[in-house]
């Protein structure tokens, strides 16, 4: 124990109404963990709002429950197109930029509980989006927002200003046994 | 490179109706990433058991979630009254062994997709139920059925046994920062 900080009490803990959280690493699980707080949230009577900054508008399992779940899960895919292959990369900043400004819009409404925003912190990891505007959103954001933001590297200032950062390793993945991506899982 | 094992091409890759998938380590995620995986699986069309093996019957919010997912998530909690406090082991190996009757039966109806065995890898841990048994299951479940195990401490035979493994990481927990669990992210 020595000089570690002690955990203050329970009495002693403050309510944080909205939490930052960041699904990072090299393993599965970063977006389907998101989607567990989306239902878990929903089931709290909150809605969620989800902003896809990769996957394309092709029908995903999550995209099909969300319709299921009566208003209370939004996804938008915005990455379709994106030009990862053709590298042009102020297409993809301007596509980054419009999911960006599709979440605020989204926040603004003063609906949602949740703001997942899937891949962003990938996208900023590539430099296609400045993170001083995802600080400052996070200062400026309604208090009890819960704001999940995943996606692999993500910049030590995020990390730094994030409340609950968990770490997906991967330690056995079925591509390495020649096993091909499975619906219900991989999508 | 050198002697590594060479990745097959897609075209060989083999397809694998079911996958064991394992979610451990010490970090948040284990359990809300299965039940991303579940809502994805509901997506597209599947139906989804859940037996949770440590929680009790309080409402979570992924209980009530369930709820609106017209059935097609179900979510068993037979931890209720757990006596990790009285040491009263027979007992707990008793509800465990009537949580995995529970599961198998519901295999059995043969209208599942997915079973998610919630905090089984614990138990297993803790001794409390035979891990030769979960791999006489894996070897002998209906051959389309993804099984999804979470919990910390998973004995390696099953490791080996399983198709993807991910290892949750607490890089950073609101705990340690004095805050309270959030209602839609903790529970």
């Amino acid at each position: 124990m020595g000089e570690s900080p002690q955990t203050p009490p329970p009495a002693a803990r403050r309510s944080k109404p909205g939490l930052v959280v960041l699904h990072t690493g090299d393993g599965k699980g970063k977006t389907t963990a998101a989607l567990g707080l989306a239902l878990r949230a929903i089931g709290h009577g909150y809605d969620v709002c989800m902003v896809q900054f990769i996957k394309g508008k092709w029908a995903s399992g999550e995209h099909r429950a969300a319709e299921m779940l009566q208003g209370h899960l939004e996804i938008h895919p915005v990455g379709e197109g994106f030009t990862w292959d053709t590298k042009d990369r102020e297409r993809d900043r301007q596509r980054v930029r419009e999911g960006w400004e599709l979440a605020m819009q989204k926040v603004a409404t003063g609906r949602f509980r949740m703001l997942i925003l899937d891949e962003l912190l990938y996208v900023l990891s590539y430099d296609y989006f400045p993170v001083e505007e995802v600080l400052r959103f996070i200062d400026t954001r309604p208090p009890d927002l819960h704001l999940v933001l995943t996606g692999r590297n993500p910049p030590q200032v995020l990390v730094d200003a994030a409340d609950l950062v968990t770490e997906m390793v991967s330690v056995k993945h079925p591509y390495q046994a020649g096993i091909k991506a499975q619906k219900g899982i991989e999508f």
